[in-house]
């Protein structure tokens, strides 16, 4: 049984409360759940984790290694932009992974513009606001299907 | 009726027999028909060209304004890193679009890592290939729904 | 008989209908008739041409140095930013030409700051709207009358 | 009740031990103490964290959301230079804050001269010591006076 | 009854006298005797200030404020590439104001391509000598006039 | 008797008058006198100057050097990003100075980002408006007690 | 029977009539002529093409990869600084070419320093005139026999 | 009694897993086990700690120097390029430390290049793999022998 | 006779009371003494000004070109990394002039490392101290009496 | 009689013996004596130097100047990149140069990239392998008949 | 019998009598001695150069590899920073080589940091001073060792 | 008996020959035997050398060094610009040292405005032709009669 695994950065617990007119009104839980659901049609396993701290990431994706995560899932958020440990324990485990952003991160500061992730990620999916998730989880599963197959 | 415009621009014409490893092995006339029957069911107008010209590009935008195009889904390939003329195009005209690429910009050379339409877009799809496609119909539906609602 | 060519560059077609706080909302046709009258007093040839095609602007230089344009009034838009093709067009026929940009370019995204144009030019004139042409125009008939004194 | 909220990123735990030529020999106890009793005198409710962990510190950035802090006092030590996930926090709560540094970090390394946060504070101190926080404390209090005003 | 104000910065006095080649041979005498003129045909008041002391401007431009003028024509001359004072002196006062150069400063040293004004002016004229200022001085009074309609 | 020096740099002037929105309502003449009267009741002399020019606020530094001043409070304005003299002065006659900043010079252009006085500073206050002077009479204050303790 | 595809860019058409002083006094014609003889002496099929027009020139390659073409003799012209849509069609097709300046480009404007097809060519021959043509095409009828061989 | 600790930073608890070809096939566990043994011939105290938390190792710095240790063995591994906080943390405590790389950084990625730890380092040792940690440990036993001595 | 003019910058009116470590000990009084009596021996007349204001020095300059000065001995001082406009004066009256700095430019901060009047003098010597003066006075007698040879 | 100079750089004494991948499987040897015999067939002087020592190469050039060498050959390997020296004596000389690459120096590293050469040669043919040599030979050959003629 | 070849770059035969705050107080013959020992009673053959000249260090390299050295211990002095040459050269001979330093070269100049040979070294060892080069000795003879199991 | 030493940089053998409208027409020879004379008037030894070889000039300086040498008279020439074993032979004796340059290096390309030895300088003297010579022995001997005194 294929498994996925949902991650999520740092602030993204505010989702739903932090500037809606950036970021939208649907909360993570909302989001999560949803995902959950999309997985469990498909067949496949689903987890997720969001943290504000990057060493519980980190942790989270070398388990996932262990546990046979099949691809990831992973909204950065700020992390996206400073965390080389995070994008070493990406190259660590070598899961491949889809990354996503709620906002369009090149109409906002320029240090935004920079991703440690995107050079190494299967693809990335930016500004299209929470249905981003579903997308990414809709590439995922037609992935794992196609490896199946 | 909602009208949604898929752009395709230069040595598209070539998908499926250009650098398959990096692009795929779709067709852009297999997936021109697949977004075609996409949009049909969901009741949607659509249309859609592929140009070597940029001046056939920004001529298509110009029209589309005119028979008002609700969504524009492109794929400008390599003048995203170029072309101020076809962004002012879409600057003029003001239709909403998605940009899309086949392939992961963020893991080629250094000046693919500059677009001249991402700050601009509603948002980034990157790297999903020939899938890519369908994930911005869906995003370009929904919001058109939602616009509607 | 002394002759003015006046070129725009592409989207200026859509001039009065494109962003009318930015770009003002007299129509090209207008601005092009005016100048004709302008050049008529003034027993000037005048011809004109606006294009989204970067070849078809590079090929009316050509053939403006055959018919023996004197001056080029030249509102290169978009390409100004982009095109070292039309820039080795006017060096390569030679004629003077001046540059007219409606809007305040410096104003606007720092990509627009850099002209290939500018350095070549007799002069520039930007951010005065359509009456940028009218005095472009007299600074042409200005310098054709101090020639043949 | 006006609330403020001060906080102190990493390695200011260790005040009044380390480099006391450059951050002076006043302990971060004392001057905690002090502002707990500026703001008492003032009436208003005083809380303070240290941390050498970025997620806690974030965390305590959304708590004091949801407690209603008027306004923060945060020297974010190394963070300023590093920490988009702070700043991000800070936009999240849409909370005030007065940015503060001990020393001056513009006499210091490059890479101290660039702060994550000092565009979107109210105001910056910087390089006048321990003495900071209580200018900032003051500054705080006028601006929580003037809006009940 | 309208107000110009036309300012010239630092060595415009040498102007017929200063590398004829590069700048024309009519004085400053003569360029503001014409405008003078020129005001005088349109029903406005005109005044002018020639000065190489950065101050002296900055507090022209104040007390044009006071003078109620209603537009400045500028030509900052070296001043175009280093002062910010006189830039927020234009930025206290509110003034409209028209950037005016002789020369072509795109053709010549890299640090005269960037100014402190252009981006704050209405629009720039460069390159076409002294007709420069009559260029500019018809655009002030379009502009009055329309103003006024 | 400790002697402490107000000097501000060009346009300040016209406080109260400026941007109000960026600057406040308050006047120089204000924020001076009240500043005046700090000092006469902590028992120390004051003297101040504004000037719009570089060189009498250099010559105001060197004039301060032979009567003794103890502390220098400097709001620069523009000559911030741009005179060396003014810095070269202060090192040349060695008094200990705080830069004061009305507004948040990091939310403004990106030229103002950058102070040829902050390095050489004792500190420095920005963003906190005309109260940001009386902080930094008390910062000069307490550390000219110091210096006497 | 191999086949040499010679290609050059716009402007090419003026050669001869171009800045003679640069690009010296052959025509286009007299070298399409010259190197159409040395195909035909060598037993190759030769064909050319010039265009201003970026598309023409893309469109040319796709089908040059469909006749077949073993080798590309390129004079990007003004292309050389600005097209990725030509690289990514010689990309496209694989086909290998060798990049041919009539004048020396690094003796003139330094934009003129950087070419988009360098590192995917198999050579360089730049600032050698018009026999540079001659040398391209022995270089390619080397690789095509040694190919053979 | 000299007292060394060697502290690494994030993923390296996946080391003998991770990336075999780039970091080798010994765990860390046997890197400290042997550390630790050649700490004890040399009469020396020794004590090490791994952690993916920036905070943790932030705070074993600060504990070790209450514990008086002479000398830090340290690998940062992805903190070498990002943490400020770690370089302030060693600065606050001022204990002599050795930088270890077991990848040669400089046959990596660009922002591998550069460390926030060098040029306070005692020195550093990279590429060399695990031995490198031997190597490191010798240096830091002959400079607390030359110490003593 | 040959007229030679010494023109010193900002702050030089406080040489040998100014930062002694770095510009020696001799007074500007002291220095300008000296070189009118070397003039006087060669027969040359001489005239010096120092001013704390660019436009004292830049009217000096053209009261200079009036009077037929032959050769300009200038210290710039801070000037030198921030007047356009004194390059401007010197442009304009086209004399020659010979550079002098006290102190090593280059062993100081990086601004100082660029000079807006070196490339357009007849040389420059800098590092030498007081004695600098002497030097460029003799290189300047040595020039005058190859002219009029 | 007219002379012809090769100088080969450093390294290039191991040539069919380094990296023939890179650089093809002729010796230095080889080369050197075909082209001694296209030299000695055009009726031709030829002489040649090879040497790892920049001193050498400077000398060889200046000699050639007093022998009268018309036309230098030039592959100035690794110093290329790093060689004033190289580029003054060769300015000193006035002697028209060709400079070849055996590689392609546009794929190869960034600082590979910049030639201190090229901007001074009469052309420059690189990546084309051993033939370049005589390509090169070719060229400078047409030229000297062109100048006899 | 394996081979190690220890190359020292300029300067480096003043050891001992130069800066010995920075490099220590060992002369390089000692050094060179004490290698050799270590060499011998780890049963492998050893030899040493020091040079000023880049020339004679390049050829060293190219005689080691006829000589079948299997290691190059390498010192390249200042030449880290400048020799593209001696790159080549090992890159021509692909002997494995550990660069070492003496001092830390991230503590100096910035113009130190970069090295010619970091990126295609083995490893690197720098600011260890003479012991250093054991150090680096031992990694050799380690992976000697390994190579031969 | 103080001692002088004069040295020439790559090409300067050339002096006379030259490019005399950039360097004179004085030969090196003549320019060392006025300094000859010069010192030997001031009682003081003198020797000088001319060199091409970067390595011949690193042991000339350490020679010096062993010979007591007390100046330095330094032309480096194109080694200005690329030697860092120059700069480092300087550091390791500690010889104070007088850069000249012949012409203007801030009117020549833009690779000539940097000097690795003008921050170790005593001071430069630059585009002051031969005379420089002259000049920098004055102030060499003026140095050594103050140290003697």
């Amino acid at each position: 049984m294929a498994k996925i695994l949902l991650l999520n950065g740092p602030n993204l617990n505010r989702l739903g409360q932090r500037e809606p007119g950036l970021y939208g009104m649907q909360t993570l839980g909302d989001i999560e759940q949803r995902l959950q659901q999309q997985a469990a049609e498909a067949g496949t396993d689903f987890a997720c984790l969001q943290s504000n701290a990057e060493a519980a990431l980190i942790e989270r994706i070398h388990q996932g290694a262990e546990e046979g995560v099949d691809m990831i899932l992973f909204n950065p958020a700020a992390f996206t932009h400073t965390s080389v440990a995070l994008r070493d324990a990406l190259l660590a485990v070598d899961t491949p992974f889809i990354e996503i952003h709620l906002s369009n991160i090149w109409a906002r500061e320029a240090f935004r513009h920079h991703s440690y992730f995107s050079d190494i990620a299967v693809g990335v999916i930016s500004g299209l606001g929470a249905q981003g998730y579903d997308l990414a989880m809709q590439a995922a599963l037609a992935r794992l299907a196609a490896d199946r197959a």
